[in-house]
């Protein structure tokens, strides 16, 4: 296969702290041009938006909401289509194993603004998001039932969004999502924290995308897509609500940094963030982790669990800060 | 949450060998048709494809052809873009890890007919096409630094398909991935394969998509997907190569009755399929997954490794079965 010769050598990568593994093939020699196919994701309003302001009727009732000036700017109420919720399923073991899906399912509107971003929020917003999403999982922690929140967020309708105007989930689960437990798990008592090591190994690496003051956003070393970024604070905390203002504050700049380079280099693309905080009893150093939604899962990364990832994490972390790839 | 009393329950579902877990959250009352929204995923031709009769100098060198009255309808050849090749990359260990990504990358075109779908093509030509698989998989296995080869098909761009003319991919990997290697240790010694009694329990069971002599298709209990099917021989194998020609058939056939029925009846979605054949040293039951392509994998799935499935198995294998949801 002499025709391979000309190319990059492609890798497979472990993942610092789960079993993952990505084969980075950049041979392909993609430019964030490649990704830039569609227009940014258009917040298309068909009939009623149940997001804006005047609609609150539509929504279930609400849980909480921030207010400026007299007029909310983030909004927080029940899905309508809950994965999880007050479910009268009965639990079954052996051969087949089931659960009742208990918990909660919600909705945060981060913004009233239809066509918002969250990169285009003042900072001082994305603190007070960040703040919403803190008191929804302890909240939800704190119900007899629930074991563990994951915070989320889809843009775009490639990247699972059903609905346009700006929004993140929450759902709240019986127990820690594997995946979670993983990481956590990867905490030696030994060695101490795998994130605080990574934390300061890959901002000195090629892989490091930005710093500030008490955050770093870096390209992780086995990323999975084009263009993932990793958001941590340099202190160990478990969670959001760990985090002194000025921790927070960074945080908040480091995200609309990151988001605010990924939407005007890759022309405000789908994407996907979610955030890992630690589960109960664990002590998992709390993160950020972006996914722009610019390939396909494929039959590869259904059957093996494992994935390509055509752009190299090194390159992804230039192209972020403000090289050429 | 009164708004929840009205709707099914969700449950949580682990896989029968995994410790992957599925939200089966089937409240939305979707119906087939509701994922009926493409018509069928189109062959367009943008310029010469490469995959047609006439353009095979297009093609990297022929590795195999399966010729019928003097032409080609199956041919194999390496990928231009491998994700695995003869890489010069090093090994890397300790805190980053990563090891070359050798092996091979390959594409089998399975008809010559740019448009041709597998549902349409004859049982004896699919009878080919999986010897072909096995061909490939014994040939890549017994390269020395091959552990595992992976073969699978994406079908339509959603489903991570860059050329319309329908194909399969073969991937031979430094050794199994994680997710095959979990499967076949749920082979227990005491209790025997896994799988054999998940055929016997599940073509009995309201899971149950299609049964004939040597094979079943059945909807599996936590199905990642809306109208996910599995295809197994009856007769534990761990591969295509263990499998009598009666045997084969009866595999050919099943496949062709569940692609065509799902062409049916979801408009030839876009879909991915896999086979899972056993890694060496290993006993695991072969079989193929199938996963239509009617859902975004997004933020949910990507942080927690869970999944949110909205139509239940018991439902999806209804509809392949020919009755109603």
């Amino acid at each position: 296969m002499n025709f391979c010769s000309m190319m990059k050598s492609n890798e497979i990568r472990k993942d610092y702290a789960l079993k993952r593994r990505v084969i980075i093939a950049s041979n392909r020699g993609k430019r964030p041009e490649d990704f830039k196919k569609q227009a940014r994701v258009k917040a298309v309003r068909n009939g009623k938006c149940s997001f804006c302001p005047g609609s609150e009727y539509l929504t279930p009732p609400e849980i909480s909401r921030v207010v400026e000036e007299g007029e909310w700017i983030i909004r927080c109420f029940p899905n309508k289509y809950p994965a999880t919720h007050n479910s009268r399923a009965r639990k079954k073991t052996g051969f087949l194993n089931s659960v009742p899906a208990l918990g909660r399912h919600e909705v945060i509107v981060e913004t009233p603004k239809h066509d918002g971003s969250v990169s285009e929020l003042p900072v001082g917003h994305i603190i007070k998001l960040l703040d919403v999403y803190q008191e929804r999982i302890s909240a939800l922690n704190s119900l007899k039932r629930v074991g563990y929140t994951l915070v989320f967020k889809n843009v775009g309708a490639t990247a699972g969004a059903s609905l346009a105007h700006t929004h993140s989930q929450v759902i709240a689960l019986p127990d820690a999502p594997d995946l979670v437990r993983e990481e956590a798990e990867a905490y030696s008592g030994k060695m101490g924290c795998v994130f605080c090591r990574v934390m300061k190994k890959e901002l000195k690496s090629e892989r490091r995308v930005f710093e500030n003051e008490h955050a770093g956003a870096f390209a992780p070393y086995a990323s999975r897509f084009p263009f993932e970024v990793w958001i941590m604070p340099k202190r160990h905390v478990k969670s959001i609500g760990d985090l002194s203002l000025d921790e927070k504050t960074s945080f908040a700049d480091a995200l609309k940094h990151v988001l605010a380079r990924m939407n005007r280099g890759l022309g405000f693309p789908p994407y996907n963030y979610y955030l890992h905080v630690s589960p109960k009893k664990a002590d998992l150093h709390f993160h950020l982790e972006l996914c722009p939604k610019t390939t396909k899962l494929a039959g590869f990364e259904l059957g093996s669990g494992m994935y390509i990832n055509t752009i190299s994490p090194e390159d992804a972390a230039r192209f972020f800060r403000g090289g050429d790839i």
